[in-house]
């Protein structure tokens, strides 16, 4: 009988999901021929819920603000991490957090925190549509109006290339600057994990 | 040449989604064969992304509320919907509204608003897990226990049926019955909407 040949990778993979011990992912991923989800299902039946930490991931800090506006109109909720708790209690980090918080509900379009997050699918349809919509401009300058109509929406999708709502406070920085100057005074890592954005009625 | 039927429920959704007209619609969806999708690009084509209220739908009222916990270690957002805005803007609609955003904070399993959301392959699959978690259990009980399991997830991921967790202030009521209570008290629909929990390295 011959055991599939399961990677470090698959069992590292395997851990961080269930914090199960390394012998018991590499068992779980050879009896299910290196299924992850399968393995995930079989280490919950053997070792139960309780000795698993579903979900666990490793250790982050970090803070999550909100920001509510126009009497409750609109809502966002923001997740900001770093590297310790000590930068993460700190004053300025909690204003970055809700500055950014503020930004997300003044921008309605936004969607992602960085461009790599679009998903292709999502970006050939943009393209696919404004290629259209460009089908009765001269031939030689429609890709070009389209790949223009396209950055513009990304321009409008992703959070950290937009200069801040508030020009004034943030001398026209982008989020991306505001953050990198964060990290930079801070000396951590300062990621905009995550976002909500709220609207009632949208 | 035949023109596919086109259903009114058909040209109602495509109105929905893009705010066209009902002409346009019915056009696009017999041009694209009732495809839905197709139809919606089509129409961005056609009339042009201004022309569209892309992502329109019924005019609704309501508050979106947040609560943060721990020092920013968790946060949570929450859409309360209504009939009104003079019931949007009343004390206890948005009191209720924290109340509930509170109550999430303090919940770290709850999923979804109501059990009618759970995707039926998720509940097959927990099903499944506490099938095979009492594979040692007498067989006459064992669906009986995973059953009960069952019931006890749902418990724990649906808001709705949860007492809120600060039991002295609310008589021990649960979401639910709050919730009904403020319908009462407002004489409108009174809807948990959405909601968004983050907690700090989860």
């Amino acid at each position: 009988m011959s055991t599939p040949t399961i990677t470090a990778a698959q069992v590292k993979e395997l851990r961080d999901r269930t914090g199960a011990g390394m012998m018991d992912c590499k068992k779980a991923l050879e009896e299910t021929s290196g299924d992850l989800d399968k393995a995930v299902e079989l280490l919950r039946v053997r070792l139960g819920d309780k000795a698993l930490k579903m979900g666990g991931r490793e250790a982050t800090e970090g803070t999550v603000q909100s920001y509510i506006h126009g009497n409750g109109k609109v809502g966002v909720l923001v997740e900001v991490d770093c590297n310790t708790d000590f930068v993460a209690r700190n004053e300025d980090f909690i204003a970055f957090a809700r500055e950014v918080a503020m930004h997300i509900a003044a921008s309605p379009a936004v969607r992602y925190v960085s461009e790599d997050e679009i998903p292709e699918q999502d970006r050939e349809a943009e393209l696919r549509v404004f290629e259209q919509q460009a089908a009765d401009k001269p031939e030689n300058v429609r890709a070009k109006i389209a790949e223009g109509k396209l950055r513009k929406w990304i321009e409008e999708v992703v959070l950290l290339r937009q200069p801040h709502v508030n020009p004034d406070k943030h001398d026209g920085k982008t989020i991306e600057e505001l953050r990198a100057e964060l990290s930079g005074t801070t000396g951590e890592n300062v990621v905009i994990r995550r976002f909500s954005r709220f609207a009632v009625g949208a």
